[in-house]
């Protein structure tokens, strides 16, 4: 199968990929000629591909995300290759392919992410933390093994949510290290909660968000997290008010750290400091490597990148 | 007993008043010298004031908020009065006084405000959300009896918080009739539950707020107040993903209406819409109220409002 | 007659509708294809319409807004529906229409606005000041029986500017007894002439707005009415720096309440906070009366409102 | 007499000095002791002086703006200079003194700069306009002998506000040359009247503002200086509405540029851009010439400079 | 030659014109069509035009800035004039052309604004300074004789980046004396320097930017000039902590005013205040102008400027 | 010796302590009477003195940093401890005292932090960005051996500003190997560079900032490294154009990462992003470790942090 990085101008292309998105459009011509507007993806990219023989029954048969083979052109432009796409079908259980071989995912595997959460939530040396956390993680089911972490400001991958929780949990490891005064059992549950709500903010597959959901929208994977625990507490006779479940919904209400940002309250003890911080190095690095990393061999700037102040990256020379 | 407001200088007085601020300072004198510089309230106003002759016994007497008897001499500095206290104690149960002739209030009964407001519950048509919106009054107690709406910006008098309520249901009432579209049911949950937290939010006794509690800082009153929708409804084994329930929590989180204003969430239907309004016209309206109401008559100007762009009000000449 | 509300994918409509907006565009196609991009409205809402056949006389003879009989097809696109329109021509005496059928208007006669309007200036008890008003309300001639109160914001119908004040002063009404010690006056005579001068800052027919005037964006309305009060004060030999003279136009030139907002001074007498706060609160209840009540019976969210935050809206399931 | 910036420490003083701000306080001693904080100030800068024997005859004797005869000695505070009066009294009509001698001045005579103000009026090459700006320039009678511009942020000093016109018009001609498609009568008319109500937005004396007026406060000099024009159209029998009048109040309205400084509408001519540039230009250099002229010889950094983003100005080295 | 801004409505054209952009499409028809959207300007303005016969040969013959031959029609699309070209091809040297004759220009001869630079710089009364002032216009080479100032806010013409300096040469000169306290050589070369590394900062050719250079984008032409000036002083063995040195350094980097428009520092000398100001008024006054002189003799409204506030800029009637 | 952080009320004091700020003030009594407000400080934190009995002589003795001797007694004042001083004297050499035992340092001693740091350069693999960094170390000499970071806002103690670098480093190693495709030669040398001439920004001394120096406030740290990288690569003949010195400049100089924080360019490459991101995480815990960890044990709350959104911080029970 050819990788989409790779594609070249004039190339004849057979193979299946992801369809990443569909719109169904009709050109101004007279009369109006239909078409499909349509993104095709694999592990290594993306490409912005033309159906222009679409019928009144493709249109029932092509919603995004799904697989498809299809047979076509790679033609350039305004100086970006584009796929002209001169037949697709969806792919069947016969094609027998493996849907992890066409999305892009977290480099590590989904399992081993799960693994490396719940041995951390292992680790927490606190019952209640633990249950609290526990419970979170149940009512989430199998979400974390696939969500990404975003709609496309980072880790918007296949499993780039748990991915995310990882290399934070990594993190805090180390900056526990450094800094022995932090709290380490406050600080990872923060950090296993803090996004866990986004499996209920956001509408996912594949790894691909397609929108907010009605929760998402009216209460948001902050305050819904807060709801969880107090949940979690009320269900298992806890006392809400104990310094501890005080502390944890503080850490996760403060982590986007400003109003503007989404906080209802502001980071007030150096755990809270440290979750937004780990959170926002974390998520803004992975949005820099992202941005190098699926570009063009040929191009020297991305496209401006939303999170990181809306500014083109610029991908040096190798020495 | 003569009201503050209508003081002058060179008048001797004799009389109980609310000490409503006390602190213990020194002067740079050598050897310093110790002396109390407090501030004398009642239902009229309020008066800087200063103890001189300030024993460390006293520093162990006096605390605010706290009925005294005083007698002392009104005088003039920087042309404001100012009152000097020559005696002073604490008032005591033989003294006789009835604690709500020397505080600033509602200048509706706390009863009669409390009644009010739980006719408003009773007629709201949905058994859940009457669950609970009471389960979050049973939860306050008699606070609704006393609590201020807040340390300064407005309705910052006794049993402010339930005035503001009212007059808030006032409105709403009002309003409805205007737009019949509006959920009037959801309106009055949210109104009776959008500030009801703040009675875990801030510390406060005979309607002066001293601070912010910890779980004020940690929490705040918006998320707190979710946290108590989740717990009536797990309690009550209600599903807390249905519609109305995410409703309730949707006008709470949003009713300061932006992120920087503390809301994690902004109106997304438009009972929100009118509960942030309905809100602030009250809120703002009650503070340009108290601005001009509390000046002295000789005064045409009153000091800077915070909550109104931080501007002075004029008051107008009666015509 | 079909009401666009209810127009259904494939149905033939033939009838009257109002044009909104015509622009005469070209195709790609070579040679290019000239074509009519429209918007079709009546009271129920409006519909994006083609019309593929256009001719250059065409061109010259529609003009937005107008009256027009119309053939043509629904069809979806983007999953919105389309109307092309196979047939049009501009509505004549003879066809016998009522104007008011077919655009959106205010839920009040306009005569009925107005009178309301007038019985308020009446009951205002300072002559000066009633003469101020009038002396304004003559100005603007019979623009308040059909002028929008903005192009978009708010109000943006047939007659939305009369309807928003009266409105206002309904409001001001109930608020006035609330808080007796409001200056009833000053308020009527502020709502009626805050807005008032937008008939001379925007061009507008059959309540649709098609641009701001030269005096619009050169003055604008807030010191255009603050001029017209000089001018009547000057012809009617006034005292133009007496205390009520002056405190009309500063409730005119704060309504805005922020200099960001267009206010040149900020609000600091409590008639003019009561008029601000009463603006906002009938236009933003409006926008989100008007965003839920012009959806599809078919969708679950508006599209994003302006004025709200640029927030879509949910619309709530009946219960 | 000594001029204040070469006072040096332990220096005995006996002289004539402008009394610009008292101030009569008591100490923190017991019992409080009553003193004056003054500032004594010439044309050469102003100096912080205590009067720490003053009575309360004195309380009734000082007040602001006055001439003083002051004998006192000069001392160190905190690494400033400081004066201590020994003796104070008013200054009298026997002691022959030219006010001017003691009050910062522009450096102009104001009988010269008004006369070049009116050479440009009537260099005004439009009936009307020059009218209007005539009919301003005869309101304001002989303020224009002794305002100042501002109360401290640009000069603040006698006769200041006619140095800033003079000083624009200028400026005014010079660019008029450099770019002859300017019309050069609005700009000059503009220039003349942008400013012209601050003698009624401030109350001031001998060049000192003591505070904004209830005009001021109310309405602004921005939208005082629009009613004044169309006062002086009705009066005059001009259409309000022609081209030249909106135009002149157009740039009146946005010389401030933004609506956060105060102005309703932004520039949409050219000269209105111009007007607002060079009255930036010529109020932020005299900003920055003061907060270097009048710093003590022993300086090298000014206090922060509030309209030139709060910066401390550096006094270079003369080379 | 036909001017572009008098070509009307139906009018054939032949003649040379400056390809200002050339941007490759294709249409939505089966089979897609290709054609060339372009751009043609002369002195006089410039004109959206479309090359509707384009073939592949011609995609790799016409780039933008190049001087073509072109034969084709005026026509309206959405009220507005469009080129139809019809035949097209690169002017060659047998044309005879005159490059000037084609390309906006400053309306004075770029030898001439360098001989004017250069005199600025020969009067600068400091060796030193003169010496690093030189380096930097040597550095820069010719540049000088073509660089516009700007992409598109102001001087976006050919030699603007030496117009605008001269125009601001000769303001300072008049302010100079104005206010001769300013230090005269240092305000000169920081006129002289602020903008020369534009020349690095951006690619242009023609008078016309294309795009950012890696410099630029990587350092910026405020950094790029401080840069500079250290290597002219380090390799003239001069003291790079010297006060001129610095405060030339402080001019240049202060000179955007805000760091939120790219100064690192803020103006805390006069000098950097005026050299600040005198850019800010010589670059929103040539955009005024270049608003209302570049619009059609027909229109009244220019399109929205950028950097005047993005409002739109009324051209008055002639008196 | 006792240490502050242990000072009891009523304690009486002998020792050596850090003068670490001392004014000299007069009371308002008659005659006003001098005295020194003071700073005491040492390894465990600060107290507020008083020497009453401040003489004129004294004046010329004590100026802030300066180890001295003291007795004296322990008040409380507004329920914070206070010291009052009898006697105080400058420590000389033969009190035979280390400086070190006396002010608050980094964990680390300083030689150790300068072989960490010196190693890291070493460590970097690029002849000419190690030539570079090495050149601005030399030129900064031995103030990394006690410089710290900033006046307050993180790291103010001794050698904070090499404690910083290291922690910076450290972090770094573990990002670098978590990404591998982060170019480590360059981050290495941006974050030995990045704040290396706040040594000549601020003037420092026993870790104590007094105030920014001449060149701080006229070019600030950020420009003056990237100077220095000029001066670095053209004394040692290499291009200043070439892409690595290029990007090095862009790392130091987008550092901040905002405009408004200080950074005229932003940053665009990953190396970037990550030394803002780590610079952060280490500036803000840093401060928030601080703020916890120099509270009394007696104390719940911090004072409000500056650099962590002026909050107050929590110190959580120990479990």
């Amino acid at each position: 199968m050819t990788l989409i990085q790779s594609f070249t101008e004039g190339q004849e292309i057979v193979g299946f990929y992801m369809l990443k998105s569909a719109i169904f459009k009709q050109t101004n011509a007279t009369p109006p000629k239909q078409y499909f507007d349509m993104i095709l993806s694999d592990t290594s990219g993306e490409i912005t591909s033309k159906f222009w023989e679409a019928t009144t029954a493709d249109k029932e048969t092509f919603f995004a995300p799904m697989l498809v083979k299809v047979r076509g052109l790679v033609q350039m432009y305004r100086d970006k290759p584009q796929f002209k796409i001169n037949q697709i079908r969806p792919a069947t259980d016969e094609d027998g392919y493996n849907i992890a071989d066409f999305v892009r995912s977290a480099p590590v595997q989904p399992v081993d992410l799960l693994y490396t959460i719940k041995q951390a939530v292992v680790s927490i040396d606190d019952d209640e933390l633990q249950l609290i956390v526990n419970h979170c993680i149940e009512k989430v089911g199998d979400k974390l093994m696939h969500y990404p972490a975003a709609k496309s400001m980072h880790h918007a991958f296949y499993a780039g949510l748990s991915y995310h929780m990882v290399r934070m949990l990594e993190l805090a490891e180390f900056i526990c290290v450094q800094r022995p005064f932090l709290n380490r059992n406050l600080l990872i549950a923060g950090i296993v909660l803090h996004d866990i709500a986004k499996t209920e903010e956001m509408n996912a597959e594949l790894g691909i968000v397609s929108d907010y959901s009605f929760l998402g929208k009216m209460i948001g994977h902050i305050s819904l997290a807060s709801n969880w625990i107090t949940e979690a507490a009320v269900l298992n006779g806890m006392d809400v008010n104990s310094e501890k479940i005080v502390l944890l919904q503080h850490l996760i209400l403060s982590h986007h750290n400003l109003g503007e940002w989404g906080s209802p309250v502001q980071p007030q003890i150096p755990e809270a400091v440290a979750l937004h911080l780990i959170d926002t190095l974390d998520a803004k690095l992975q949005a820099a490597e992202d941005a190098v990393g699926t570009m063009l061999a040929s191009e020297q700037w991305s496209p401006p990148v939303r999170s990181l102040e809306n500014k083109a990256f610029y991908k040096a020379s190798k020495e």
